[in-house]
């Protein structure tokens, strides 16, 4: 079943010859010189046990490169964040080393952090031209453009970056010019998939190029990266031809105006949609900076072929009759600032939805946003929309393989071992356990769980983690462009949590004694009532605790702050039953 | 196919006797009279367009029951905000009219709240033997157990509340002693069904009281307010009994220890655990505190059978082999206070999960819970153990009606009107779909979708929303049981998104000039490097801008503290790009 190059069979009869365990261990340490000297380390900065942020370093003795650059979408919203991001300051041992970023594809869990890492170091990024032109877009908004190097390559391309030989294999995936990487190194080859889906019909471009991923599958993997995103999904992804069908039915049944919401960086689905609705008689307009960006990009690239005369501006649009318009817009996710959610609860530029209209959300719902989405859904039912799901009609496929796509994957690289790589660890765990299960020839040690901030160590010896860094997320405020600490964040939970006091108190400087009344603040602090006089009483009980205090617990300010701090967070707790932040000072006069 | 009653025939034949639309109004506002003098007012205060918070006033002349008391689980809770509660303050109004308050079931959603509207309308309350129970047990904690009349029932009982006749109708649902409700008043009946399933063979208790509902429907029902829970799933929700085949199978399969997590409150999944770890020669222990108080109530009443010698505690499950125990435990929804996760994660009374050992999740994923579940995941897969979920095996079903079983309710009720509750407007609206498209004899107007706060009322001319009120959740800090108002949510949503400064400025008490240095407390303010000095920086901002002020300017001292407030919020815009909520003291000495 399963061909594995003599070179690695080898090994494998060497490696378990009898010697495992503690023994094994000692054995490898014996060698520690020769594994030194020849020997790739695999390091991943995001995307390991979580969604999102997907980033991975890959070193072999002292050159690294960088494989994607993605930002994540955290928890951490209220507090100011509107993104994280990979904490590249964790590269800066490897400053030295880092030779290229590689991007696999354009979406912004691989891209989106690409300006934060260029800042701190200034490589050369590889991708393909449409990947590129995203970067483009983003690395203007950061007035980085001129100061980056961007090499176009495209698939079946081998670029030489020192020792590393890299081929960039056509992956199918629901955006377009995806990579898979086979980086070739002294030690063997690596196959990373990217995001991808065993695609035999996709909408635009080529099927996934499984001749290319078997050629090189057949001269010897060491290592398979892949992707587990829907490890947990039986059987196949469906082509993205798939929704043709459910989407003819929809413009042929329609009468009134039309709105398709999908992923702005979905270009087949758009391609569908521009080719269903000139076959309907439907104009289609564009709503959404993001998804307007991408059909710009797309169509002057000649990947997204628009039929002559069918996209139209807003303005345009207006002069239509109902059923001779089809509107793309942002929003599936029910995110709160894109064009969607505006149409279904106020205005989009005047428009609105309404009754008559019909809305079809073509996208899966992303975890985490299903509150969103059911209150966009219930905003449009008010107002009169008929609504087409997801789950209702076969109107939205998955980008990423599903079980018996991985298993594709796996039989063609026939890689020494497997590496599961982006999405949460359930999804990575799941993928090891369908192909400990479902391939011939893998078992247990063969599939390798790595987490974030692991350095995974593969040589001819086998593949271990041999060390293992915290690599917290870096979490950015999109407005400023800036790094938001972590201390930061933690400061603004407590203050969310119970509010903050602030206690002004003044002091004699030299006799050490209180002087008018202490002042205090508040804000956000709850269990107040105007007529129980809390402030009143809470002043009091701190002006009653300083004259307690001995001149001697005054005069060491550092002391008396603290002792004051902790005296009204006491009383505070005592009367009100909250815990708000308190912040002292104190004036000397 | 539907049986109206004679009564309300005449009526309809009437009210659509060729006068619709405005005329038809026109002829009702000429009978206001009439009208006042005998019409329902139904006023959702909850749990109309969201999910949980459930209640719900009825109101017949100058007299108002309350159907439920549920809690919510609002996204404020990074703001100190444990629960949601209706805005009862709201009743105020109603005071005189109110009589008692009904408690279909004992879910939190349902009594959760019931607490805090007792503190405010000390009513009395009526409910089943086990939902009494249960609700002693909260008012316990608010040490309000003496002060409150307590009405207990049973299925088939006929109460007289004022002009109110209440019949309780047995309902199946996955909790037990639920009720549906039978509400007779002068002007037609109501059916309330709580939250309900058509289940015919229940593991505890008897199916749904199909008879005694077909006989209400066929006395005349004006109103059914109906479960939308569920509106959106095709088919019939299954039996209670549907779990057993696979918990069998498991039980068989699993020879190491056995943890099932279910919601604390689903009795008859907890009874056939029971069940079947006898039947396997496993002891139960239960652990986590809402279902050790669950199954304490309800082995204590006879509901819930445990076989002998089964249940066990900790200390003695330890020295047990591990084919011999099964813990049911709490936190199916990633819950990260519960047992569950402390078991995946760290350690529950010293014991953890680990290699060897199958976690069986028999709960669904309740919105907005998936991404701790996905962390529960890996974390219990880190640990090495086997985990089976819900999407894999038939271990789970649901405790609402689906559409067949909604279908079933009004074919037997056969009321007039139906009006969904229970759910997000997404619900609603689909129940109301549902049973346009599929139940003989209901269009569009028979249905009729209202939402928190509107008002309702039927008469024997129709049924209408007569007013809106805005009612704004109440949010609830269980620490303090106190209610914090949204004012001080939305403080403390500013102090998390940007920190705080507090400023503190000296003033000459008479000549009204700066005294000393301005003092500036960071907290929560990103954009700050400790090299950068702007502590330093801003002070100086603020002594200049200070100077450049004229006395009176300074003399009025809530202009001066405006304009300064004003002066650093600029400064720090442009400084660090971030907007802290900034806090001003003048000192005068």
């Amino acid at each position: 079943m399963r061909l594995v190059s003599k070179k690695y069979n080898i090994l494998k009869t060497w490696r378990f010859g009898g010697v495992r365990g503690p023994a094994r261990c000692a054995i490898l340490h014996n060698s520690a010189e020769l594994r030194m000297a020849n020997k790739i380390e695999i390091i991943p900065l995001g995307g390991i046990g979580e969604f999102g942020m997907n980033c991975m370093g890959i070193r072999y003795r002292d050159e690294m490169i960088i494989v994607d650059a993605g930002m994540g979408f955290p928890e951490e919203t209220p507090y100011g964040v509107d993104i994280s991001i990979p904490n590249f300051d964790f590269l800066e041992e490897y400053r030295d080393d880092l030779t290229a970023i590689i991007l696999t594809h354009g979406h912004e869990d691989h891209i989106g952090a690409l300006s934060y890492i260029l800042r701190k170091f200034n490589l050369p990024v590889y991708s393909s031209r449409f990947t590129l032109a995203l970067t483009e877009k983003r690395l203007e908004e950061f007035d980085m453009l001129g100061d980056v190097l961007l090499h176009r390559v495209k698939a079946g391309d081998r670029i030489t970056i020192g020792e590393f030989d890299v081929e960039f294999i056509h992956a199918s995936h629901s955006l377009v010019e995806c990579f898979s990487l086979a980086i070739h190194t002294p030690v063997g080859t690596l196959i990373h998939t990217g995001d991808y889906k065993i695609d035999d019909t996709p909408v635009i471009g080529k099927p996934y190029d499984l001749k290319m991923l078997g050629r090189i599958g057949s001269e010897g993997v060491l290592a398979l990266l892949c992707d587990s995103t829907n490890s947990t999904v039986p059987g196949r992804t469906p082509s993205e031809q798939a929704v043709i069908p459910a989407f003819r039915e929809i413009f042929e049944q329609t009468d009134g105006r039309l709105f398709v919401s999908t992923f702005s960086s979905s270009l087949h689905r758009l391609q569908i949609i521009f080719d269903i609705a000139h076959e309907f008689g439907r104009r289609v307009c564009v709503l959404g900076r993001s998804m307007q960006k991408n059909v710009e990009i797309a169509s002057e690239q000649g990947i997204l072929q628009i039929p002559h005369d069918t996209l139209i501006d807003l303005g345009a649009s207006r002069a239509l009759d109902d059923d001779e318009i089809c509107y793309l817009v942002t929003g599936s996710q029910g995110e709160m600032r894109a064009a969607l959610w505006n149409l279904a609860t106020s205005t989009y530029k005047g428009m609105e939805v309404g009754t008559g209209d019909t809305v079809v959300l073509s996208a899966r719902i992303i975890p985490g946003n299903e509150k969103n989405i059911s209150r966009l859904i219930g905003h449009l039912y008010k107002r009169g929309a008929n609504i087409i799901e997801e789950k209702r009609r076969l109107i939205h496929v998955s980008g990423h393989a599903s079980q018996e796509d991985i298993k594709i994957m796996v039989e063609t690289a026939k890689p020494r071992y497997v590496v599961p790589i982006h999405g949460e660890y359930r999804m990575l765990f799941r993928q090891k356990e369908f192909i400990k299960n479902h391939v011939a020839g893998y078992s247990d040690e063969d599939i390798i769980l790595i987490e974030n901030g692991n350095v995974l160590e593969i040589d001819e010896y086998g593949a271990r983690v041999v060390e293992t860094h915290e690599l917290h997320k870096t979490f950015i405020d999109e407005e400023s462009m800036e790094e938001i600490e972590y201390d930061i964040i933690r400061e603004r939970k407590r203050l969310a949590y119970g509010g903050t006091i602030s206690l002004v108190v003044t002091v004699d400087k030299k006799a050490h004694r209180l002087m008018g009344e202490p002042q205090i603040s508040l804000n956000g602090v709850a269990g107040l009532d105007p007529t129980n006089g809390f402030g009143a009483d809470a002043r009091q009980a701190v002006a009653e605790a300083i004259r307690d205090m001995k001149p001697e617990q005054i005069a060491d300010r550092t002391v008396f702050k603290e002792n004051l701090r902790l005296h009204l967070k006491r009383y505070v707790q005592k009367e009100l039953g909250t815990k708000p932040v308190i912040i002292t000072t104190v004036v000397e006069v």
